[in-house]
């Protein structure tokens, strides 16, 4: 490999198209390195990287931008991505919705490091457009059960005693494509409506509690956005006494407009539709609303006709987001690590095994420490492709000790109609030339 | 207090200038509010937010974002700030330094919540301006004490073995001006040289490994930044040998560029000079090197005239972030958090007191899980304001047992000429009106 002129174009991003799947430039180009060797560095089978220093090689030799003063401290008071990585972005859904105001944009899982998503990069699922909110004028009420009804401002919101908790926001029809055959090519698509941010509010008891709600009568609490969808959601009341925030604020900053600002309900675990952005209303009752989507919407059609209402939690599930689908790997014999993330609506990742062999032999990875309830766990294991065509599945197990299924066994309760929920095994295939594609095992 | 036509003229932002301390116009709005009374929550003096519900009140009526279209989803593939938080932005120096290449740009720590700073936010500091670097012309050399000195491209180091940690990274010259007497009204200015990321990177020692460092010599590294300053500091071989990363990632994405994309130096717990951002050269040593920037800069003048140099380490230290300087309490009698950040470079935060009386008199504050080793650590405590004067301080102990030292102590052994290294317990007047000043007592 020539350092001295590095063959740029290998790194160039793909073309603006859906199968070309931009924005995965960077992390394919891990594949795309053709190593000069192979260095064992104890019992790993590390990648050679760096080839022999040369005088001739930069540095010492003073590359272009050493040579002159950059730009001005504070060029930028709120600061933007590298102009290298314009490529990494949300993405619009393939075609799943049918108008831009409720559609779907997906986060580059493929392009991510670490638990933390950029608030620049979460996920953003609308059912009538981002709305406009003056956090001046904005109010949220709260009443029905309780002892006195109460309208706060945002002010009056801040000033309550606050917590911040790190944790994932998935949708419920996150993977929703793979119920059928694979149609999308890339982690991005199958997986992209899931993020994690530190979130920060208000705990909703708290609430409930300066209204004075009535404990031996409540069972539910409605959630109302101020969308023009005036979006509405039962929870149930054990999780608003549990951990449920009234959130304002979003790894460190106020709520990004598309995540409620502002501001919304956090209820951990839970799918993201229950998340109701925009909120402008709680009802404290005795019952379930069966609301247009907790009725229409958001239930799952099973394989005797019935309809699975008021599915709240996401249960455990993990991907590989690297290799995935899209990317190419072109260094047989080589060393590549392979990591994902793996969560649980009901608490804390216990174990993720991976396997190379579509399922046949597994091995268990790694674990980034914190490993925190109901947030995003990044995974990481050692792999060395030897060249062959593989088949790379991760399988998660959270703390109740529920293991994730495989797509056969999820199809067998829940028939092939479902749209919500679907939390199996994801199956990325290396071929023999190192291309991966999404495919069902 | 009319809710029905909210008094928005005491939200709006602060004239911008420095002594108007633009960007706290949210916190303050905390205490701006006027309360309607007080209401009792278990054995907390709550703040009685939320008047009560009023039929011609918002909601149930619609407010005009809830009767339109809102923005379609996707519209910022990569997400911005709502437009209302435009002034909560990283600010320039004072007038510390001289020249905008050579200067620092303070992090609003008045207005975060949590402990991630978002990366818009980061504060930033720069000898010579920030370069603008390819990414695939980039080259990092390892060489010196080595068996095979390396030239890595940024696939190469993509390609090892990675790991994410969240740390603070705070500039050694942070608090500087607080030496003397009080000369900065804010918290962004006192304090507001810190920040804190989740960073993904791999560990300087796979690097060492890789090169085959010499371990019976190999004492120290020096790191060399790409810029136009090609900074130079000297890092301790057990410091390399244990925590330090060579980082690209940041908060999920890649490094921002005044972050030292498309790669730095992360030295836990180590001031932020030595996080040497635009990474393009180690070397291993047997001895220090004395860099400029280790000599006449980034030592301290003690007492007696001589020079203390090489202090890495960011001891022990807290601050109270809200209340906090030109901030403006109206609501006597009044609920009010009192919020702040504390961390160490020496590991965990065991515990923060906080005084409202000037330092007689401590309570214990709530720690905010997960308290990591050499990350900030938030902390909590409810206070009511009586009306009096109040002086607010925070008192922070690491795991080693360290105790932040008051500012007299810390001149008592570092007399009055020192710029880096001021932990020292900070305080906050709040006067008879509820403003909030910078004082030392």
């Amino acid at each position: 490999m020539d350092r001295q002129d590095p063959k740029r174009g290998r790194l160039l991003p793909a073309p603006e198209n859906f199968l070309g799947a931009p924005g995965q430039a960077r992390r394919r180009a891990l594949g795309n390195l053709i190593a000069g060797g192979a260095a064992l560095l104890g019992a790993r089978a590390l990648h050679a990287a760096g080839a022999p220093a040369d005088p001739a090689h930069l540095p010492p030799n003073v590359p272009p931008w050493s040579q002159v003063l950059g730009q001005p401290v504070g060029a930028n008071p709120y600061g933007v991505p590298a102009s290298y990585e314009k490529n990494i972005i949300r993405r619009l859904s393939p075609g799943l919705t049918t108008t831009k105001h409720s559609s779907v944009a997906f986060t580059p899982l493929q392009n991510l490091f670490g638990i933390i998503t950029p608030n620049g990069l979460h996920f953003e699922r609308n059912h009538n457009g981002r709305p406009d909110i003056n956090p001046y004028e904005h109010r949220l009420m709260l009443h029905g059960l309780v002892r006195q009804p109460k309208i706060y401002t945002m002010e009056d919101l801040l000033r309550f005693p606050s917590v911040s908790r790190i944790h994932f926001v998935e949708c419920g029809a996150n993977t929703a494509m793979e119920w059928g055959n694979p149609a999308v090519p890339t982690v991005q698509y199958t997986h992209g409506m899931l993020s994690c941010s530190e979130w920060t509010g208000v705990p909703l008891s708290t609430l409930l509690d300066d209204a004075g709600f009535d404990r031996a009568k409540a069972k539910y609490i409605l959630a109302e956005g101020a969308d023009a969808a005036s979006l509405t959601r039962t929870i149930p009341i054990e999780f608003a006494l549990d951990d449920v925030l009234v959130a304002y604020g979003q790894n460190g900053e106020m709520l990004r407009p598309e995540q409620g600002y502002p501001v919304r309900l956090l209820v951990p675990g839970v799918q993201g539709i229950s998340n109701v952005k925009w909120l402008r209303r709680l009802e404290v009752g005795d019952m379930p609303w069966n609301t247009r989507e907790e009725s229409l919407q958001y239930s799952d059609l099973m394989p005797d006709g019935s309809s699975r209402q008021y599915t709240w939690i996401q249960e455990a599930k993990s991907v590989i987001t690297s290799p995935s689908g899209g990317q190419h790997l072109l260094d047989k014999g080589g060393y590549y690590e392979i990591t994902g993330l793996a969560w649980s609506g009901r608490g804390r990742i216990k174990r993720v095994d991976v396997s190379t062999d579509g399922g046949r032999n597994w091995r268990t990875a790694t674990l980034q420490e914190p490993v925190l309830s109901k947030a995003l766990t990044r995974f990481r294991i050692d792999w060395t492709w030897n060249g062959d065509p593989a088949l790379l599945q991760s399988r998660c197990i959270d703390e109740t000790g529920y293991v994730q299924p495989k797509m056969r066994q999820l199809r067998e309760v829940r028939g092939t109609h479902s749209i919500y929920h679907n939390n199996a095994i994801q199956t990325w295939a290396v071929d023999a030339e190192g291309k991966v594609h999404n495919v069902q095992v």
